[in-house]
């Protein structure tokens, strides 16, 4: 049942079902993921519950892999997984297992957690600002773990605790992309953020890092969030601008884009054009004797994952039709605080005419909304939905605001 | 050392310390919450930690009686606590104790939790929509709860459940205020919202209702969020349009105004003027013969709590100075994701030249800024910062994203 190609959806197809995929779609007329009638799962499983493919994790991660290689970065490139996406404890192991990625951590408690689903230090990358002393001791503990310094300060604290060690430093190139220039992603740009070391700093980064004799192998930066197709000449600038750090670096091995790689919420998005994505990455790097590491969490999980609600009513209140589900906001904040909507799947395939419904959830506050006029199929016999894109930034950033945080998950195997 | 009196801060103080009252000020140089010099309280109890003032949530709504009695309600109202704003155990039964306030609760684990702290049933007023058959059949048991149905649906299905019965409407009269237009907030207004019912429906309402030889005894309507002195006249329009489906009730005995009402982030917000809105409700409601509820949560909460922060780094990047803190926007959502920013409070009083610091957390996202541009004084000697504004809406709302959800709470009695 379970699909084993790297396949990636065709942007061919129609406005209303341009999601379907070979593990994503209707069979004879029901919706079915990872092989599973979603109805069955729904009932099973009860809701709200979050269910995760393994298998369509596996195969974005094999479709990366691919596009490193045929971009000429085969056998010098890492994949870790930004596990802050999804930290689901059965989903982390199904990864290690898989050998198709390692991990960046953004916290201490990332690292225990993923060692503790099976990987080891030297698979995981660490990235974070803002640490307090104790959190430094802790992460120098592991002494294989990868450390990207992002302050001066750091880089000061990580000396005086791992001297003569390598490491990374975290830098801000002062450009940055992000999906459609929504504002609340941007990482690096004009506004001044607290990300990394900028130009002017660099200097007095790399003099003190020799102070501690501390070796500056890789350069780590993070421009982005949710970038596609349309966002890569941006994201090329960003690359551009990297440059000059590198050719700072005698000691240089590595070279971290960074995550942001995006999934399409709605059909006007299209995917992410890897080939292209590639072609970049080997505009800059492709010549240069250093490695790659790229840190996706949406590209990995979001796609893999649905969210399953149960309708709880259908009803017009002046000129909307609203459908009601068993969950609101708290449990997946993304369509809320980000305005990236959520898809409504109906999970018998839509007969009939098709007719605008805003999907609302169950929390008092009025930007409790999944998705404002989907176009679904007369809902009254259907008392589930699914919720395309649940599989990242959802439950790890779920909270128990109304006392409404219960919410269950499956991983898919 | 605590005060007793139903204080409100002077709006005649200067830019820098407005935010000063009796039992939150420097006193010998120090700052001192509710009578703890706050450095002793961050440093026994550690960060990040959540501190709150039983005794100024008391004062808060004591403030609030006096309002209502001098606006003519004496004997014929009731103060509902927004439970949502912060569900701290401790904290509830606190206030259960003090006889000063019942329950506004928005789950069915609300209303478990409010009995689990000491609150009898008969003291908690539900109102919420997209309930499940299982969550109304919850509520039923309860007989004497006070039920808000906001939909057709609701009042459906409360009608099989405890026909005969009293019960209240929750109306949308299609207008709504909120803290300077912030669409983030808005509840009722241009953009039809899942909330209540609207005026076309309303007959429908009822006469449903009266199908199940149901009891409209109470007309519910929560219209504005954070709402301030400059708001109360758009307010008063929203109590306006209200009286409409007041007069369609043959058996009304309450109207219930919600909450929604403000406190200041900044010394330009001003305090809301009590008389004032007591004026507004005297108007619209003092001549009738109803009884009065008002559902407050940020009002009694939102300044009657601090969170207490460690210093992580202080460092220039390009023109910015940053102070960074040991937490993020996931322990208190609101600075981040609705650009209500909490001051930084030194714990030592300012001396020196005052300069711009941007106070950030250690969760990896761009908008994890607690304030842009705080005006602060030399920090080097400071080891911890506290934040105005802690006490709703924050802890209820955190998350576990970046695996930092860590905090603690106490409530200072």
């Amino acid at each position: 049942m379970l699909q084993k190609l790297a396949s990636q959806p065709s942007s061919n197809q129609s406005h209303l079902d341009w999601w379907q995929r070979e593990d994503l779609c209707y069979h004879n007329g029901e919706l079915v993921f990872a092989g599973h009638p979603v109805k069955l799962l729904a009932e099973r499983y009860g809701t709200p519950s979050f269910v995760y493919s393994l298998d369509r994790a596996k195969n974005n991660l094999t479709r990366l892999h691919e596009a490193l290689n045929e971009s000429g970065f085969g056998g010098r490139y890492r994949i870790l997984y930004a596990m802050k996406a999804n930290r689901f404890a059965p989903l982390l192991t199904g990864l290690k297992l898989s050998g198709l990625c390692g991990i960046d951590a953004c916290s201490p408690e990332e690292v225990e957690h993923a060692i503790a689903c099976g990987f080891s230090p030297s698979e995981i990358s660490f990235t974070a600002g803002s640490l307090t002393q104790k959190e430094y001791e802790i992460l120098a503990k592991y002494e294989d773990l990868g450390m990207n310094c992002d302050s001066i300060h750091a880089i000061r604290s990580w000396g005086n605790l791992r001297p003569g060690t390598k490491m990374g430093i975290r830098i801000n190139p002062a450009v940055g992309v992000s999906r459609e220039g929504n504002e609340r992603l941007q990482y690096a740009g004009r506004a001044i953020s607290k990300f990394g070391i900028y130009q002017e700093q660099f200097d007095e980064a790399l003099d003190l890092a020799n102070k501690f004799n501390l070796k500056v192998t890789d350069i780590h930066f993070h421009t982005g969030c949710g970038y596609l197709t349309s966002q890569l000449e941006q994201w090329s600038n960003v690359m551009e601008r990297c440059l000059w750090f590198l050719d700072k670096c005698e000691h240089l091995n590595r070279v971290n884009v960074g995550g942001g790689l995006g999934v399409p919420h709605q059909a006007e998005d299209g995917i992410l054009d890897l080939v292209a994505w590639g072609r970049v990455l080997a505009k800059y790097f492709g010549n240069r004797d250093i490695k790659l590491d790229i840190e996706p969490g949406e590209y990995i999980m979001k796609d893999a994952g649905l969210l399953l609600l149960q309708k709880t009513f259908l009803e017009r209140k002046s000129d909307t039709l609203f459908l009601g589900v068993d969950a609101g906001f708290n449990i997946a904040p993304e369509p809320a605080w980000y305005d990236l909507r959520f898809l409504p799947l109906p999970l018998i395939a839509p007969q009939g005419s098709i007719n605008p419904v805003t999907v609302v959830g169950n929390i008092n506050e009025a930007l409790d909304v999944w998705y404002k006029d989907a176009l679904l199929p007369d809902m009254t016999e259907q008392p589930f939905l699914a919720l395309l894109n649940g599989g990242a930034y959802s439950s790890s950033m779920a909270s128990n605001h109304c006392m409404r945080g219960k919410l269950k998950e499956y991983l898919l195997i």
